[in-house]
């Protein structure tokens, strides 16, 4: 997309006005904030911040968009990690915060159908009481709408899946201010298009999802956690596969790598061995979980592990898991004053004890500290490329270093990203991994959005 | 579309010829094979059939298809059920039988690599030595490129979900001839839209699947299953329902009505009650199966059953599986001579009880023999109405105790279809179910088949 033509957004802002009151902002704060995620991307800050209330708002909004031909950015919480909520050309941002309701809780179906701005933590607070609860843990309290658009995932995708298996239905406001709902409550269906698995993951390139359909689980009536220490990472990758293989519905193993540990152990003052290291969680029934336990540990000890330290206790597993949770700032205390580099690969599990030593080999080439973090049951993991924010060599050797990791994974037949999307960051690794895909995808994006004002500049330029 | 130009066929049928030799068929009685699925949908022959035999012949073969504006119909193994081979507008079928390799088994990753030609038993058959299987099973012996096609699902889907969510990627040959390849081996991506789920369901109509990656499972340790009478249709759902609730992963979760039991025991010599009946099946280890069991069995005591009878052999499991695997053979028993018009909704499994006591009354208001089965983990049932082919008021009677089925299924929040597609046959009912979105899912069709010339006359007219 070329830049739009400015003078449109005096009428759109009387336009818009007119629609929301106080609730459209032209307030350089306001702007600066939805303007720069929590990355290292560039920071621009849109024309105008929307607050929508409602989907006849966000349809109205579109519709004098589309007629000016302005460009539209939605917004979840500005957690994401590639560049995905910059208003690279301008135009709209649509903050869908106050779009945060839950809509209908199914307890015999075990979905729920909320309003896209509510966040997972609300989400689960809101269904504490019901006996459900919604897994799906990318690290950051993201907006529900947001996890769907980037196809979030995180810890537990190891046992419950990523954002693409759990969501059963959107409603999708399209770029003129159509309305379309992509699916029912029924479990399955063949009936069509999947267009709601062609939402999730779109960036908000296609539309503004309005309203989100989710499959919940069961609390698990025992869950238990252990920590297991390793004596090499390919010891603990080989654990990880063998673990999958026997069958056993592990709800997360995390795999930490020394120097991480040794970040963790200085910011929760905690004691663990610095060493390689996974982190367990199981759920089910209490009988379930001590033999899902009792076989990742035979499989741990066989491969060298030196045993589990358990966290039966509720209060034992909170802070084993605040602990792993709290890894950016276990990685900040490694180099006081710096902002972690968040690269995110994610490779056929057979692959990814090389992909992980090549990654270390690729680290202590650049002279950084660079903890490594990874949902490992998934192939996926992340370094933490401890930077000087201020300092722009450092920036752009970061830069290099997550070049040389994606090049790495994508060689051993992975994908440049896991988790965290393609936004702006990523353009050009996408082409390097699905070449003709991408012009396939560019076809629907034209089909979609004929006039490009869907958040233009991600995924594609 | 429009019938094509059809003095296109001379010139196209010498340019096949010279590409695949006598791989090119215009004979009747294979025409005549490749143009009736397993249903009761008029038969359209193709005017050709061409037998490739790799990715390369099926590019040129849509290459010439594509230049001369002629119709192309993949086809698996043509078990489908809504008419979707049926070549309404005439044209080339491309038969995949023959691109039936294993390309790639990866243990580590439980994945494997297959052409769409190969069939699921095939499939199996080769990984049984691996410890791995394939567990997909929508009761034919279908195709896994007709499975990917068709959104397949089956018996298992409660426990190891749909061809949706077991595809990791495809290689596609799009209608000008252009290969793309929708994802990687990594178990998970964030990169772009998701052209994988795009394809799988897309019935065809947006290009040829010519590789297939899936996911694989470990062969389970130990398996059990049962069958367990319930004094009516309502406490049997109830059981499904709190059985799931409670996280058992029970494996399979087969619902079939009094009517049903009264074919089975006709025609597998069987002594079963016959009486509203659930088939279960666990897989796990020994002692995750025997807990699985024993609750499954509470929870059914709890609502009124008589009690489960057992088949852990593998002997009786397998007597057990194979009586309910032939309920179509059983259904026919019913009415000797007769044919069964096979419906296929999906509700949420709240409402379910509801679907099949609308669908009872129906039934007994046809006048017609009708039994049920379902997989009611997933709120999906099917009706065999059992008609006599040859009477066209039977055949008209049947449509219209489907059509009513569709939309009691539709009135409850659920779906047309759970698991055979749209095809011919669902048209009418994805417009009433989808509305606006069935226009996208248009525009994204002329995105991807500008001439409309993949499978015409399906999904949409």
């Amino acid at each position: 997309m070329s830049p739009f033509d400015r003078t449109a957004l005096g009428p759109l802002t009387a336009e818009l006005e007119s629609l929301l009151g106080d609730r459209l902002s032209a307030n350089a704060a306001i702007r600066a904030r939805h303007g720069q995620d929590e990355s290292y991307h560039a920071p621009h800050p849109p024309d105008l911040v929307a607050f929508p209330e409602s989907t006849a708002e966000v349809a109205a909004i579109l519709r004098a968009c589309s007629h000016r031909r302005v460009p539209v950015i939605p917004f979840g919480i500005g957690s994401s990690l590639e560049g995905h909520i910059a208003a690279v050309y301008g135009g709209v941002c649509i903050d869908t915060s106050r779009m945060d309701r839950v809509l209908e809780v199914n307890d015999a179906d075990m979905d729920v159908r909320v309003q896209p701005g509510i966040t997972r933590k609300d989400l689960n607070a809101h269904l504490r009481d019901s006996g459900l609860f919604f897994p799906i843990d990318p690290g950051a309290n993201a907006s529900i709408g947001g996890m769907a658009s980037t196809r979030a995932s995180g810890t537990m995708a190891v046992r419950y899946g990523t954002m693409r298996d759990n969501v059963l239905a959107l409603e999708v406001v399209l770029p003129d201010g159509d309305i379309v709902r992509t699916g029912t409550r029924a479990r399955k269906s063949a009936a069509g298009y999947d267009l709601t698995r062609l939402f999730v993951g779109a960036e908000g390139t296609l539309g503004v999802i309005t309203e989100v359909t989710l499959r919940l689980y069961g609390q698990p009536e025992a869950v238990s956690a252990a920590v297991c220490p390793f004596p090499s990472m390919a010891d603990a990758v080989a654990s990880v596969i063998q673990t999958i293989q026997l069958g056993v519905p592990v709800a997360r193993i995390e795999f930490l790598d020394e120097v991480m540990l040794r970040g963790v152990n200085r910011y929760s003052k905690t004691s663990y061995a610095e060493t390689p290291t996974l982190f367990y969680e199981f759920h089910g029934s209490e009988a379930s979980v001590a033999e899902q336990a009792e076989r990742a540990g035979e499989v741990a000890r066989d491969h060298g592990a030196a045993g589990f330290q358990w966290a039966a206790r509720p209060e034992d597993r909170s802070k084993l898991w605040t602990a792993r949770d709290n890894t950016l700032y276990g990685a900040l205390a490694l180099r006081p004053g710096a902002k972690a580099f968040i690269t995110d690969v994610c490779v056929p599990i057979s692959r990814l004890a090389e992909c992980v030593l090549r990654a270390k080999a690729s680290i202590d080439a650049s002279g950084f500290t660079a903890p490594i973090v990874g949902h490992v049951g998934d192939g996926n993991f992340h370094l933490l490329i401890l930077v000087d924010p201020g300092d722009r060599d450092e920036l752009s050797r970061a830069a290099q270093l997550n070049d040389t990791m994606v090049r790495h994974a994508q060689a051993l037949g992975g994908t440049c990203t896991g988790e965290h999307g393609i936004g702006s960051g990523k353009i050009e690794f996408l082409r390097a991994e699905a070449g003709a895909a991408v012009d396939l995808m560019r076809r629907i994006k034209a089909a979609v959005d004929p006039l490009g004002i869907m958040n233009p500049g991600k995924i594609f330029q």
